[in-house]
């Protein structure tokens, strides 16, 4: 066979043990905060059918799915006599019955409905599983990357976002990173454009509010205009545009601002009681409100959340919010639910770049017995045996290799110490312990060497 | 949009919060151990390109490889003009470059020779992920299941195939499986076709002789004649169809047997080395000699090793060996390595059919707050707080619901005490703890509630 260059896919990665282990690390601070909250993990399949996955991320979405060739003949009965040219899309409906999983949250629906029996709800669920998109791959998107979600399913209760903010909080506490936490509701959104007149133009006006910091005021209202927003609207819009302050103050604005729209006012009502929960049991970091923050508005419902790290520029590492008909495409309708999703990639970029790793990521070998050769395995295996029941993590090289290489090994997989055991240490029924950082060398019993590691 | 009754893919399940739990104290178990031995976690994606991937398991392997279709305009430049038919096989060429990976042992080998340049050897990595096959599901048969590997590449010691004995041996000891752990050398298959003469039929005779057992000695015999192995040979072999007693008798025998084969005597030395490591340092379940064991002839060259649970009819649920020449495809000749493979689907089944599992396999809500209202929630969210902040797993439901349906909540969650904080409770600074089981009710403090659920 001829030989090969051996790569991955575009967009894919592999992960190293020093990558895994600090991967590991911010899986395992989210997952124990989520179980801390009382929620319970589950796992789909990578695989769905077509049918579930196809129509539920707009159009682009379905271009960007991975999807798997029918095993077999999967060209039998597809009939290609006289056609002059067979398109993509045409094969692709006959050829590929099922997909790679897009994200965790249409899996999770179709979960829900078909378990909908044997689900006690509310329920408070947490999935962590790679997802595949069909992606142009650049600087921190790939091919293939987890998501880390929890959602609470079939409960309209406030305190669910309450509890999903305290996640939050306590998962970045965790992990010593400092951020901003921004929350909105989409019910503010479509008060505000009911009050200016403009109820269906809730997308145009809240993409356009968002550009505020960037591109000014007068830009924007140039842009609404284009957009058929009437020079009127603008005007009962600017008091949103003057708004300032803190949340507090936004809040008093607001107040009377929509007090003329029944959702605009349930929204801020939402906000508000949000805000008595978290004062009864605070939270680390402020959380604020951003009118402007308007991430997946064309699903969520009430709660918006977004987290950015105050300490690096990039994208938003953690969203979610409350979606009010998640399953109803599967049958199941008016079960409300609300999300987070914690993005684990672009957190180990920051983790990486800020070097607040933990030290020790993992467990980790603490000592490797140098191998002399057959004689000396022999004395060296019941003291393995012996360090090992005690838990510590150690190992023998396997090969009596020159010793240079022996220590070479223990330097790159960085064990901290390395023991001897030569005709010496057999003859004293002691062990020789070299500390790899300092070079200094001692010896010990088993039972001092036990004695001083577990120190 | 239609309703879709919603299902997964054949061969392919969800795991629900329970078999989770199960199933992660099946991984858990195993990575610990790993661990213990120094072994060092590594993941590569769940795509590989195709010629990675191609002819590596041979032709009836390349047609269980999930194929996935290249994303965006795949069939353009496919031309079809004129064509009366158009073949899978011609056209999966052409349209899928990717595929999802089939086992972990060939990424690993693509891994090693990818990243050589970043590895210390001798390398020990586990590596625990799904893998994908389109074969006819049936029962214990998946097309999506986990494996769970650690091979040592890179040293050709024996140190590295005890290691792994001991590694098979702490991992059912903890898992509370009785189980029979059975080795074998392909050097000593390979002596006995020698000595008979029949050095080229290693495969034939090892086929027939793993059929001892099953349909006796003549009609092995016939089989072998009828596959053109002469008489003479047969005589030759006779020996071996006679061998009996325990692994120091077969031993003895193999000792005299293959005594004129070189091949023969080194798979001996190399079975009698492991012995001896194995009387040093003794492990639970005796290991035995199997010379009938013949799985991964193809591609192992010296151990074989191979676990099977003695208390289930059920296939192996461990196995594994050594294999020389593991990158060579892939232009990095000369590199020996030695794994096994735990198969986690098989050892649930087992675990789950003896009720062998650990009654909390997991972290789990202990006490549930009723929810009366929100004045009641003001009071007990500060509770709440202190609870978990002493590492107490407490839910507060998230809505006012009817105290039947709460009652239930925590019933079928298996949270084993409800705490209740009414207006009595409030005015007493109190609050009121059923134990689910016993429905017995009682008052407590917040410092006294702490010390019981401590206790």
């Amino acid at each position: 066979m001829a030989t090969q260059k051996p790569s991955v896919p575009k967009g894919t990665r592999d992960f190293s043990p020093s990558e895994m282990s600090r991967r590991n690390y911010i899986f395992e601070t989210i997952t124990s905060v989520f179980r801390k909250y009382g929620f319970a993990q589950i796992e789909t399949p990578a695989m769905e059918n077509l049918s579930t996955l196809m129509g539920k991320y707009g159009e682009e979405g379905d271009k960007l799915l991975f999807k798997i060739l029918n095993s077999g003949d999967f060209m039998r009965g597809v009939d290609v006599t006289g056609a002059d040219s067979l398109t993509s899309l045409q094969l692709a409906a006959t050829i590929a019955k099922r997909g790679l999983r897009y994200d965790l949250t249409v899996p999770f629906a179709r979960y829900v409905v078909q378990h909908r029996n044997e689900i006690t709800f509310p329920f408070k669920r947490f999935q962590v599983q790679p997802v595949w998109r069909a992606d142009n791959p650049q600087k921190g998107r790939y091919r293939e990357f987890y998501q880390c979600d929890a959602d609470v399913i079939g409960s309209n209760s406030l305190l669910n976002e309450f509890e999903l903010l305290k996640i939050i909080d306590e998962v970045f506490d965790k992990l010593s990173l400092d951020v901003t936490v921004k929350i909105n509701n989409r019910k503010i959104l479509a008060g505000i454009s009911e009050i200016i007149g403009e109820k269906e133009r809730i997308t145009d006006i809240t993409v356009a509010i968002d550009k505020l910091e960037k591109i000014g005021v007068e830009k924007v209202r140039e842009e609404l205009l284009g957009k058929g927003i009437s020079n009127d609207s603008l005007v009962k819009l600017d008091p949103v545009f003057q708004m300032k302050g803190d949340t507090a103050r936004k809040l008093q604005f607001l107040a009377s601002y929509l007090s003329s729209s029944e959702t605009g006012m349930a929204g801020l009502a939402e906000i508000e009681k949000l805000l008595d929960y978290l004062r009864i049991d605070p939270v680390n970091t402020a959380i604020e409100l951003d009118i402007t923050l308007a991430r997946g508005l064309n699903y969520y419902t009430g709660a918006i959340i977004e987290v950015k790290t105050n300490e690096v520029e990039i994208g938003s590492i953690c969203g979610g919010g409350r979606y009010d008909d998640l399953t109803g495409i599967f049958g199941m309708p008016d079960v409300s639910g609300v999300g987070i999703s914690f993005g684990a990639d672009r957190i180990y970029d920051v983790l990486l770049q800020l070097d607040r790793f933990p030290e020790s990521t993992s467990l980790h070998t603490q000592l490797l017995f140098v191998n002399f050769g057959e004689h000396e395995i022999l004395h060296i295996l019941p003291l393995l045996r012996k360090l090992r029941k005690e838990g510590i993590i150690a190992e023998l090289y396997p090969d009596a290799a020159k010793m240079k290489k022996q220590l070479s090994y223990a330097d790159q997989c960085k064990i901290p110490y390395v023991a001897i055991v030569g005709e010496q240490e057999i003859a004293a029924g002691k062990i020789t312990l070299k500390d790899m950082k300092s070079g200094e060398q001692q010896m010990y019993s088993i039972q001092e060497l036990l004695a001083f590691l577990a120190s």
